[in-house]
């Protein structure tokens, strides 16, 4: 007997699974000027301007744990995972819709404290909350975030506009979130069953926070503005620096090579990952929800580029047909692969 | 010893609970026209335009069930929900971005049927679909659905612009889609445990297509529009008559009488809320989702909205502090109450 066919997500992945579901899907409206397959849709607002839109769902234990998560930080990073998405696109993010599913174990206090820190963020980064919806959940907490922007459609920057030789360039510095992820982690299975757990965070606040209440990077789209410096190509690391780079490389045609020495990581971020035996590099390759900038400036803007004192170059685009590629000091390749999605379900 | 208060939501209520939420949030951008408390945001397009963005957020257990509602319905009645929160500020829906969270008991053809059924809705209403977010779950499917629309901002209708003596008018007919969903409950109960359970649904049809693959009524905004009709208010009837018309006559500060007997209620809803021992006038008023408009014209234009042939008048708008009432054909006023989330949580 023939049996339906079932293919397990896992098998596609993430990206395979987008492909494959929203392949059949043509735009049919002239104000439709991207859709899927970067870091927010755009949409015709006027001639020389257009509204950027992305969303993006958090689910209570996948996303999230609230053993360890206040739900201050949590309505806190809510916006930030939004407003980055947007920020990624070269716009800045104006409004915020939200959509929250909540199952009767939260109080309305609690949601209070989610609300105040959405409301932190948003003073923070100037976004209006214009919207939302509200519903029952069975169990646990669910978000789902919209965010809007607003850009000159010149100064938008999309993910497939990198050529051959450009920097790569990245903000901050990555594995932080993933290390104080980690941490959290350890610290919930060691006291599991203990009656007053205390536990220890002292000297890690950097990478707690960085994983808790992260903050989206306006500072960096705003100073891109100042200097006049329009990338060629950028989108938010929120996947890991290889699954993002990899991202950007496909829609770009291109292919990259970063050096493993220039990858930014903080001190805090190596403490943590040789006290607890992990490698920090694949902490900031594949760790995700750093949320901050990866984007490509053509060679002759290093120097401005680098004035920001905003960025680190780690390496260069090269040519189409190419793979990315992390080079290590002893000069070998190792090629990148996409980690996320795929191991989560 | 002091405890922290805690309120349940149930205490407050959906509409409680959101401006409890969102009252400390004041627009700071000005493109941001109309923030929470419409069917969607409304944002500064250029001097003319707006755009509107709406998001919605279903949760399986809550908003539906798997045992009985099919996933391509459940794609196109997603489209539906988005479209209708556009279409209820006088709109065209153009875009729209999904979000999905997905556990693993979903396979990738399953997900290929849900987004057959957007695919649908979205060819008939003319929709890109032009982003979104996937996610794991730990349990079921939970899918957010963010429409985007464009309006002049001179044609764009609000909640709150009722006034004394407007007709108020509702398109299709109500309680349908609450009676679909009453026949699925007992059929999913009655064959709990038969082994090839055969559901009688013979003669019901209609309501389970109300209820299972609504239609967003852009045909009502086209028609309106050729008609150079503007209507003064304006809601998508999606929590149940009586709920949708206490929120457009809180907006507008006014009140209403509407007359039972002239309630839009079809003949398959009678039948079979006879046959279930239910009243279908409080289907009609408390029901919800029915996905049908409510809106308000000046007097003037009774005679113009008539002949569209797509509305019944039910009442009328009164003064403002007066309340909502519903008349009975003996001519006694039975107050209105909003009914809904208070009793889901």
């Amino acid at each position: 007997m023939e049996q339906n066919k079932r293919t397990q997500i896992a098998e596609l992945g993430e990206f395979g699974l987008i492909d494959k579901l929203t392949g059949a899907f043509a735009p049919r409206n002239r104000t439709t000027l991207r859709g899927v397959g970067d870091d927010a849709a755009v949409i015709a607002a006027s001639r020389s301007e257009a509204t950027l839109v992305s969303t993006d769902l958090l689910m209570e234990g996948i996303d999230f744990d609230l053993t360890y998560f206040p739900l201050k930080h949590l309505g806190y990073k809510t916006v930030t995972v939004g407003a980055s998405d947007i920020l990624a696109m070269n716009a800045l993010p104006e409004q915020l819709l939200l959509s929250l599913g909540v199952s009767s174990k939260f109080s309305v206090e609690a949601l209070q404290e989610f609300y105040e820190g959405v409301r932190l963020a948003c003073e923070e980064l100037n976004i209006d909350l214009a919207g939302g919806d509200t519903t029952a959940s069975v169990t646990g907490l669910t978000v789902n975030v919209t965010a809007i922007g607003r850009a000159r459609r010149s100064d938008i920057v999309y993910r497939n506009g990198a050529k051959p030789n450009d920097l790569i360039c990245i903000t901050g510095n990555l594995g932080a979130a993933y290390m104080g992820l980690q941490l959290l982690e350890r610290e919930k299975r060691v006291l599991h069953d203990v009656e007053n757990p205390e536990p220890q965070f002292a000297g890690h606040e950097y990478l707690l926070e960085k994983y808790l209440k992260p903050r989206a990077r306006r500072d960096v789209i705003a100073a891109l503005a100042e200097e006049k410096l329009r990338p060629t190509a950028m989108i938010d690391l929120s996947d890991g620096l290889a699954s993002d780079l990899m991202q950007l490389c496909k829609a770009s045609d291109c292919g990259a090579r970063i050096y493993l020495e220039r990858i930014p990581i903080a001190r805090q971020t190596h403490q943590l990952a040789e006290e607890m035996h992990t490698d920090p590099v694949v902490a900031a390759l594949n760790g995700g929800q750093d949320h901050e900038l990866l984007f490509t400036v053509p060679l002759s803007m290093q120097e401005q580029v680098m004035r920001l004192g905003l960025v680190d170059v780690i390496g260069h685009i090269t040519q189409p047909g190419t793979e990315c590629y992390l080079v290590t000091p002893d000069g070998s390749d190792i090629r990148l692969k996409a980690q996320g999605f795929k191991e989560e379900i």
